[in-house]
């Protein structure tokens, strides 16, 4: 059938942008487009924009999955000259100034690689077998799965080592996304899980979360690290600085320290790559597999091609001389100033440089505990919590999906409960 | 592993009631047993209770998949003597009054079959390989998660065949799902994708129902039937009456009436049968491999075995010579007796008589467009759909689902949008 498809991208006779993925950054360039005499062309591998903050409570049962998620189309529906494709870019070709992709190839004026990262095993093959990412939606359907085909089978065993090792979850990386998680899930198994499961003795429930710095939370202030450690350790997290993951066979996790784990599900949130496409020079590429830019958030040796975001590690005298953080801001930022740069280039005015206004940085642990390092104001507690809600709130996309989380974090907060814990699968017999 | 896994359901010494299938018989077994000096265990291939009436609202993208879904285990938690066991029954031995299962052996002194109804192919091994069915939630999201890459898919060819193939929709049986289904696709093809897909020629997009009987809705009055059939034709779907399906390979329907349609998405709506788990006589089935039951819903040869809802075929003169209809409300009342009897059987009393009252019953076709059939009362059109949307809403399990329910009911109609319109799945390209 592939040779009766082609990407069928009208040619306007307008400058035609073309911008990979719809992250943060990605939409962010759509959006600032709008109105403008150019040709905005969207390609990513799912129909919509995901709110990857918010991944760990999907996976957590605390939110639906729709709620966090939403369609590039009904997003872009009201913007004249915006197109999307559903596609997978697999090449770009700077001298054609052309992409070829899962549905054909394309010409571009511009071009704005924002394609995110994907999770950075480091090269260990049997952890990225055998552990789970949190990077996608599926991804967090998938352990919210994981984790209840555990319980449902930990009940039907009497070998205590079995029953440990499905209910027991080790959580690998002490930035944010595994901070959160371990929070939430330390809150499945003091409030919900309990219930659930009056036939299983949850105090066997063990969660632990392993960093290999001495700290949690490195992008933020030592304050907010130890107040989320203190946080964690209160609710009966097992935290374990200064360690890191030698190799894991699915079922025993053994450490650079020499202690060992058995677990039947690895959470993998401690790191982040680049998804090069092909095409680009070999020498384009920094960090981590970050696609190098000026402070214009230009590919170094191509005029019109820019990377934001996750993807892109600017060089220069930025104050992060590793990157900014791969966090929504930075990616909103350059996305908002890539598309008035592309404006300014079309319009033979001169560039921007980027400038990253840091608006600070937080981290939920669970209800009432949070913290936030807001420029020289660091919170922690109720106050950084409701801080956190409220952010996350106004950020989420559409109407309908900001007041859906609000009314399940309302429940949630007075029931102690978190309602969506469904095994959404093909029956599976006994352990996956 | 399996050695090391058994259904692990513990002696209380008291009568042990297994229910097979969590549908709305089974949980009213389980929640009229609430109190009573028995144990009650359920056995369920998922973790949660499905509301299928609304299973098309999600394939359609009206709903999200978790406000129709609801744990168990959550339903539950407060029943004591309640267990709950994730697994496929496999084997039923009534001699030893015990059922084998994907997790192991079980003894029972009373069983409740529940386990609903499959989709039935008469026989057409093509169909059933090439159709979609809508019985379950993995179902509707399947469905849902086709429509929309058949659209996505569809602006990419020039090849008027292979676009009106993916654009084109068959949904055989004219009862209530092929009825809804119809008119939810055609709100999508007329409120809904002109704004997404403004590339497509959504007069392209033809919606066709195909009853083999001479008319619609054949569980309800003629006048509901004609309704149905002229809202459908107003709203521009073509409605084959007197129509079955002799082949389908994929791509091409053909009809006994020699008609043939070009369409990659066959939904199969046309009939459920019984889903017999192994172990009872041959004797026990009758029409539709529906078991045979007598009117205390005993199976027939069995004292302590009970069938109900869409898995029973109730003998006598019951007024419904081919089985109570395949509903909600048989099953929900069929469910309540049954508890009754066995808590009857149990202190040594005499069982009583299931009598069917009918409720009624109705389908909806669009925005203010529904027929119900209520006792004398045959109604249809705005009231008729007010009623029908207040009955499913009272019927859904859980105040958060059916609060979600109700907003997104209420937005969609002011908006006239769906806005769940997600592929949630790993990316493919072109046509699947």
């Amino acid at each position: 059938m592939s040779q009766l498809v082609n990407t069928r991208i009208a040619d306007l006779g307008k400058p035609r942008v073309i911008i990979i993925g719809g992250g943060f950054g990605g939409i962010e360039v759509a959006k600032k487009l709008k109105g403008f005499k150019a040709q905005t062309v969207l390609f990513d591998k799912f129909n919509h924009h995901c709110f990857q903050p918010l991944l760990y409570q999907v996976a957590t049962s605390g939110l639906e999955s729709s709620s966090i998620v939403f369609p590039f189309r009904k997003r872009f529906s009201a913007q004249k000259d915006f197109y999307f494709r559903l596609a997978e870019v697999t090449h770009i070709n700077p001298a054609e100034r052309s992409i070829e992709t899962s549905i054909g190839s394309v010409t571009y004026d511009y071009l704005v690689i924002a394609n995110g990262a994907a999770t950075n095993f480091y090269g260990m093959k049997d952890v990225e077998e055998h552990s789970m990412p949190m990077k996608t939606i599926i991804d967090s359907i998938k352990l919210r799965n994981t984790i209840i085909r555990n319980f449902e089978t930990a009940l039907l065993t009497d070998d205590a080592e079995l029953r440990n090792s499905l209910m027991d979850f080790v959580i690998v990386g002490g930035g944010p996304t595994g901070v959160e998680l371990a929070g939430a899930l330390s809150e499945l198994k003091n409030h919900v899980f309990p219930k659930d499961y009056p036939e299983l003795e949850l105090s066997q429930m063990d969660i632990h979360l392993v960093e290999a710095t001495p700290r949690l939370l490195n992008g933020m202030s030592d304050k907010a690290g130890n107040t989320a450690l203190q946080y964690l350790q209160n609710m009966g997290v097992k935290v374990h600085l200064n360690c890191a993951v030698k190799s894991y066979d699915g079922y025993a996790v053994v450490f650079n320290t020499g202690e060992k784990l058995i677990t039947r599900t690895l959470i993998w949130a401690a790191g982040v790559k680049g998804q090069p496409v092909a095409g680009l020079s070999a020498e384009s590429f920094g960090r981590a597999q970050r696609i190098k830019v000026d402070e214009f958030n230009r590919v170094k040796g191509y005029e019109n091609i820019f990377a934001i975001g996750d993807a892109a590690i600017m060089e220069g005298d930025t104050g992060f001389p590793s990157g900014h953080p791969q966090m929504a801001q930075p990616a909103i930022q350059q996305g908002k100033l890539v598309a008035e740069n592309i404006k300014r280039l079309i319009s033979k005015k001169e560039m921007k440089a980027f400038r990253y206004k840091d608006l600070g940085s937080m981290a939920t642990v669970g209800r009432n505990r949070a913290v936030a390092d807001l420029k020289a104001l660091k919170l922690k507690g109720f106050i950084a919590w409701l801080i956190w809600m409220f952010i996350h709130l106004v950020s989420i996309i559409g109407f309908k999906n900001k007041f859906f989380v609000l009314i399940s974090w309302f429940m949630s907060y007075f029931s102690y409960d978190k309602s969506n814990r469904l095994l959404i699968a093909r029956p599976k017999d006994g352990v996956q």
